[in-house]
């Protein structure tokens, strides 16, 4: 991976949630590729490698996943669970990534072994603000295995 | 904990390391507390609050653990293990900080789920605009229970 620029794999059912991730990432000044599933088998499908995404050119292994919490299919908590049960997917940072403030999610997600938790911002200049700071450091400063 | 300043538990050895660290976190813009223990069974007594640690008012507890791996006594990955077998504790974001860029050691680390695992600098601008990165994004940022 050194060298190469880090993929992301961003989990998503909101349409517009996931506008507002990528458009941020196209003008952060952070080099990266945006993979975009939109429920929680997909994700799964992705990283294993499981029908469209069988071709490791087209769906390289992602260096981050930023993941909602509440999906269609298989939910975000669930596919927590599945890759951090599993040694070979489970050193990827997972990041949560929801509109939920609730405490109860959040003990969720970190007892399902989440790497972190973020709360979309409403604002939108705050929500730019988060992915910058987001991509700055899983990107630049987080550093993990190839 | 809202409202309040979070408290950062520091788990380092090495005095100068620790010193760069504090320094850091003086001048950033966060206010937060740091509190310092220099081995692995310091880190467990506080965090169990055992011993000097027993006072929640002097040992309060932490938003967010900044781990080193190499330690005395007690190693950084066995603390890491005892802290997130306990759900009380897996909670508290804990995130490695230490000069090893060997890749057993990053797996290591995410297998016994390290939050996050960043690499000390060896020049000082890079090491303060770390600890700066830091304190945004897990101080900032990152949301997790009370």
């Amino acid at each position: 991976m050194k060298g190469e620029a880090i993929v992301i794999l961003l989990v998503e059912d909101d349409e517009a949630h996931a506008e507002i991730v990528r458009r941020n990432f196209e003008t952060s000044r952070i080099a990266n590729r945006l993979m975009h599933v939109a429920d929680g088998q997909a994700a799964l499908d992705y990283l294993y490698r499981r029908n469209e995404f069988s071709d490791p050119a087209n769906s390289p292994r992602p260096g981050v996943i930023l993941l909602d919490l509440r999906l269609p299919k298989v939910d975000g908590l669930e596919v927590l669970r599945i890759i951090k049960a599993d040694p070979n997917l489970s050193v990827i940072p997972a990041v949560v990534l929801t509109t939920s403030q609730a405490e109860t999610d959040m003990i969720k997600a970190y007892s399902n072994h989440a790497n972190s938790y973020l709360v979309k911002p409403v604002d939108s200049v705050k929500f730019t603000e988060l992915m910058e700071t987001f991509g700055y450091y899983w990107l630049a400063w987080n550093q993990k295995p190839n």
